[in-house]
């Protein structure tokens, strides 16, 4: 079943969300998204991942043919699940998580395959559970972060003179999937949507978005409506490039933003800003710290320097300045104003406090951080100040 | 609201899905994710698109900010939505089809919104709405076509000698991107994903894959197994490209086959099989024709040719040799041997009858067809024999 080496990670997972599930109350979880199967066997396949509170995960599995293992058990239909567990000596679940966040077919199909059990939140468990990630995550994590910056150090190397936004995106984007990205760009929840990331300049900067991206963009074409829209890059302009880490299964996020002649005096002050923030919650971010905390330190710094009009969005703003980010780019913590989550120790976090100055673009950089007991370790690193294009 | 010259478009649209909520003895449908409300709207918004059987669609709207129009409310949240009815003097649904597709917790949420209506299967609805194209959708699908087919002409240009499977995909993908390919492959329902499309070759194109496309290959990480995974193009080989053709919001699916040296007569005549069952199939394939007649059709010429143990795969197998496509690749039709759908006329249909090959790599083309009067008509169009790439 386990890919090489695997296997006492498949182990630490899996108690991880055992106690998670003792913690719910609950008897087991079965997952069926292709994230937390990917989390819970460190592959996708197509089937379901069984998870008792005691006891050893079984791998319900309808394809790739030929996986092998003790408790794998081939099937073609989810309702062989139950017949198959006792077969195997497990009792029947009483409160059973199913994920929340898979399509209502699927939950209702599943809560179906278990008519006596009480139905609880799964999503909810695994969110916690994945929001804390362990020795060998951190690792891929680490390993995404230094392919990121290395391709983000080639960028200025692929710029042309006269090219347009999508045109210097599309050179990065072939950057990045020779040095092994897998291109694929994982976001929790049905509702946003991006390619391989972000590059946008000038107005387009301004333009609002549906997504709950940090940053906007009109898009090529209204049926994916963010991102570069073919701004021919010029001279006044920021270039922000906000593209996709995903090296290993797990992503980085990373911001850099490069100026084409003389940019204003404005983008100079909110880019260095922005800097300013991420020290200071880098400082700041420990264990124990509320994000809410961390949100409102990013929003008084900018309020201070003047900035609060640009910072997050100018015509429409995003509700927070970072995010967890893992197996997908919007896990937990959200430092956001209302949110309730607390830094956890090797949790990992996007933070992006940036700027949109109209006319000229976006500023402000973006870097992946371990939390630890010491504050934020940016695992992204490349330099931070604004690189000039021409 | 609408995107330019979308009225008309728009007003034919909300018009198919009012006729199929009569036909579902629904009196509403409430629309939430990307796929339909890029459908009902001509653009990707967040929030909700409500569509009454009898009367003007409306557009909830929560982002982005200044969307216009009559029938446009800002809204914070979908609970807002009933008071909002009353206000624009509708009545409040007794009958309301939601996407089951969507995920269980918005289901959940928007089923709650109408607490005393009964609640349908909006899924199935929009799926048989949007398997029947408009004019315009045409359009946009003969447009992505012709750019698909362009950039298939292209491909020899950037093979070079010694070069791997991913290596030539990423060259193809720059190549499609340049084109105005959008990236994005929108595929209905969440256990299937995949980046840009699929290049394989040699025995990577035995490698069985959790997903349900017609294809495998092992793909270069577990996190995302499918595809390409690293095989040096080497004499003997076959390789298959199939990468999305996303050019306007409306997918074309294409396959060409290209040779390496000399390749086996077995992968020789497999490939002519295939394109021998696309003649047939779109001889034989006209509105009223079942779905699953067409798919034994190409088993049966399969078997003549006594290649069935090669056919939609050799270690695993796909069921199905043809599905529609239109926002999402995996539409309605499925041409499979248990299917109940009937070929209806402007159903836009990709065949793909394939073989795997041991150790030479996948043969056969695919094709993008309209459902005519007179049989499918071809509209991503380029030589179909097999291409010599040295």
């Amino acid at each position: 079943m386990y890919p090489i080496d695997f296997q006492s990670e498949a182990l630490l997972r899996k108690e991880k969300i055992a106690a998670a599930l003792r913690s719910f109350d609950a008897d087991a979880i079965l997952l069926n998204t292709n994230a937390n199967l990917y989390y819970s066997s460190g592959r996708v396949f197509n089937g379901y991942t069984y998870i008792p509170a005691e006891g050893d995960a079984v791998y319900f599995v309808r394809r790739p043919v030929g996986l092998k293992g003790d408790t794998v058990r081939y099937i073609h239909k989810p309702e062989q699940i139950p017949a198959l567990l006792t077969e195997m000596g497990l009792p029947q679940p009483r409160r059973v998580a199913l994920e929340w966040d898979a399509s209502h077919a699927d939950f209702t199909r599943l809560a179906a395959v278990f008519p006596q059990a009480e139905v609880l939140n799964g999503s909810a468990v695994m969110r916690k559970v994945r929001s804390v990630k362990t020795p060998y995550e951190l690792s891929l994590l680490r390993e995404s972060a230094v392919k990121h910056a290395e391709v983000y150090r080639c960028i200025e190397s692929v710029f042309r003179e006269g090219m347009s936004d999508i045109e210097l995106q599309i050179e990065i984007e072939r950057l990045l999937r020779l040095q092994g990205n897998l291109g694929l760009f994982r976001i929790n929840g049905q509702s946003m949507e991006i390619f391989m990331g972000n590059v946008i300049c000038g107005d387009n900067a301004d333009s609002p978005t549906p997504y709950d991206f940090a940053m906007g963009g009109a898009g090529l074409n209204c049926s994916i409506p963010v991102g570069a829209n073919g701004t021919l890059i010029r001279p006044g302009m920021t270039v922000m490039v906000d593209m996709c880490g995903n090296f290993t299964g797990y992503m980085t996020d990373m911001t850099r933003v490069y100026s084409v002649g003389e940019v204003s005096e404005l983008a100079a002050k909110a880019h260095r800003c922005s800097i300013e923030i991420h020290r200071a919650i880098s400082r700041a971010g420990k264990p124990g710290t509320p994000a809410a905390d961390l949100y409102q330190l990013a929003m008084t710094m900018a309020r201070e320097n003047g900035l609060e009009d640009y910072f997050m969005g100018y015509t429409q703003k995003a509700g927070f300045v970072g995010h967890g980010v893992g197996i997908e780019v919007n896990e937990a913590p959200v430092l956001a104003p209302r949110s309730k989550d607390m830094l956890v120790e090797n949790q990992v976090i996007a933070l992006e406090p940036k700027f949109v100055i109209p006319h000229v673009g976006a500023v402000g950089i973006e870097d992946t951080y371990v939390v630890t007991a010491d504050g934020l370790q940016a695992i992204t690193t490349a330099p931070v100040e604004m690189i000039p294009l021409l």
